[in-house]
């Protein structure tokens, strides 16, 4: 079993993710007693991870960079979960530790849930603040403003909320979290009951992207980050290894040409290594690839060709600019 | 551990196949004892099976229909290999037995080898004579000719073995025999390189059939019946089960055409059954599939499209007529 946003069990039937999180929030007001300031935390990501790359994505386009720090882990891990095997001695350089279980063990000696990433750590004592992944990025976007860079996109946009939630809930359940319910369904039932639900709100999404660029308003918010984690994974992993197989991705025009747009958007592609990717999954979930051996394919060149979506209008950064 | 036509060990390094079989042969001077002779041998095969699928179509193309009976075994088997579980009561109403291991313990009680289909049994003892598939199919064109069809093709034309021959051989052993190498593969290693030498071949044949409408002359040949079972299985189970992801079949144009050209044809899509052929990859490879759950897709609705392979000319049955 991974540890991506949330540990899941396989109750005979149908995949279940724990989605009970260390709930404490960084706010501008500190009413969680962890104010926002520059410096102080050191946000824990994995590349390979897709809720992971939801922050390493709004940090980029925030430039939130010089105010809080990024660890990264290796992809693969073991049953302690994510390690420091990319910094030098296998120990990360700020929080001079080897696994972020020990940030969490730091906050709980009995923290009794998985360890997952993406994790916000107090650097004054070393202890986990949140592994509220969804929480974390909107909380970049809101309380942290005072010190995002000059043009820095608004990717929760107040006037926008309303429409943004519920599109927000739909790709969680029935895209984000829909494809892992494929790769570990218990059942042959319950696989087929989750691969029709992803590929109904594939579907949807294939259809409210023909005619604009972006998810909601014509600008990049959060629902665009929250889809993209899931597409670029798709053809390298979901498709072939949790069998999310009606067609590729490049085989869907819309989401495609989609896709390949924020990919080439500063903030989005350059976030993404896809080794880590297919080395995280194929590795770590010995029990559906048993033999641990990664995929060669797909061939990604396609990534960097001409999306054409231009022409439908929209302004990826509004009145902002990309990040540099 | 599966059995098409042949037994596969993985010795932690590379996968290799059993490739020693019964050779005694059925001719039409009877020199092993087994002369050809109507209604007195059954085939028995599996649709699933890509090895026995050559045996069926070669049946139909060539009309043998009348003369060589065919008994078809479920998509699924155990440890004891293949089952008649499609038939009433489960056995096959001319052999009278619930498995083909008994037809091959009757030819030796100590049978050392691996239960593989397609195998010829005589009616008149229950006893296998051969389960030489590669040699099969050519003497059902060459030894069986006085009972062909009128406009039969000749699959194995004199005049072009010279050429074939190679090709066929290159066919067996990158393509045929190189998905199985990928998924299969006892290291990561053995993999990369089965993947390469898999690539290899079908960019060469990429190449060969964009100006060809057929492997060798200008007409179907045995060599296309033997490219097409592992095409036509590609995306249904090599893509994903077997790590054969560089592309889809869909997405190499030259090949896609060519082996919706044969589906088309009369003796070929006609024998495949996407259904068994995915259930038995899925289910019997418990050791790298071992959730059983078959995948619902890939869409196959594309098989049935335009080819329009008809203007690089060749005659797919020659003088001849296809088969009913």
């Amino acid at each position: 079993m991974s540890n991506e946003g949330g540990v899941y069990s396989i109750p005979g039937q149908e995949f279940s993710r724990d989605t009970t999180y260390i709930t404490t929030r960084i706010t501008a007001d500190g009413r969680d007693g962890f104010p926002v300031e520059p410096g102080r935390y050191r946000l824990v990501a994995a590349r390979a991870c897709p809720w992971a790359n939801r922050t390493i994505i709004v940090r980029r386009l925030l430039g939130l960079d010089d105010v809080l720090s990024l660890g990264l882990t290796g992809p693969t891990h073991d049953k302690n979960s994510w390690t420091f095997d990319l910094d030098p001695d296998g120990l990360d350089p700020v929080l001079g530790i080897e696994r972020i279980q020990e940030a969490y063990l730091a906050r709980d000696p009995h923290y009794p849930r998985g360890i997952t990433v993406p994790v916000i750590v107090d650097t004054t004592t070393g202890k986990v603040v949140t592994n509220d992944y969804a929480q974390m990025t909107l909380d970049l976007s809101t309380e942290w403003r005072e010190h995002h860079r000059p043009g820095a996109p608004d990717l929760y946009p107040e006037h926008l909320r309303a429409e943004m939630d519920p599109i927000m809930r739909r790709i969680y359940t029935e895209v984000n979290n829909g494809v892992y319910r494929c790769g570990f369904a218990g059942s042959q039932e319950a696989y087929d009951d989750a691969y029709d639900r992803l590929w109904t709100a594939l579907d949807w999404l294939e259809d409210r992207l023909a005619t604009r660029r972006f998810l909601v308003g014509d600008t990049l918010t959060e629902a665009d980050v929250r889809l993209f984690t899931t597409l670029v994974r798709f053809d390298a992993v979901y498709h072939g290894h949790f069998k999310c197989n009606r067609s590729k991705l490049t085989e869907m025009p819309v989401l495609w040409a989609y896709a390949r747009d924020l990919f080439q958007t500063p903030g989005f592609g350059d976030t993404v290594d896809f080794d880590q990717i297919k080395a995280h999954y194929y590795v770590v979930h010995s029990d559906i690839n048993p033999s641990g051996i990664v995929p060669k394919g797909p061939d990604l060149a396609g990534w960097t060709t001409p999306h054409g979506r231009e022409s439908l209008g929209g302004r990826p950064f509004g009145d902002g600019t990309p990040p540099g």
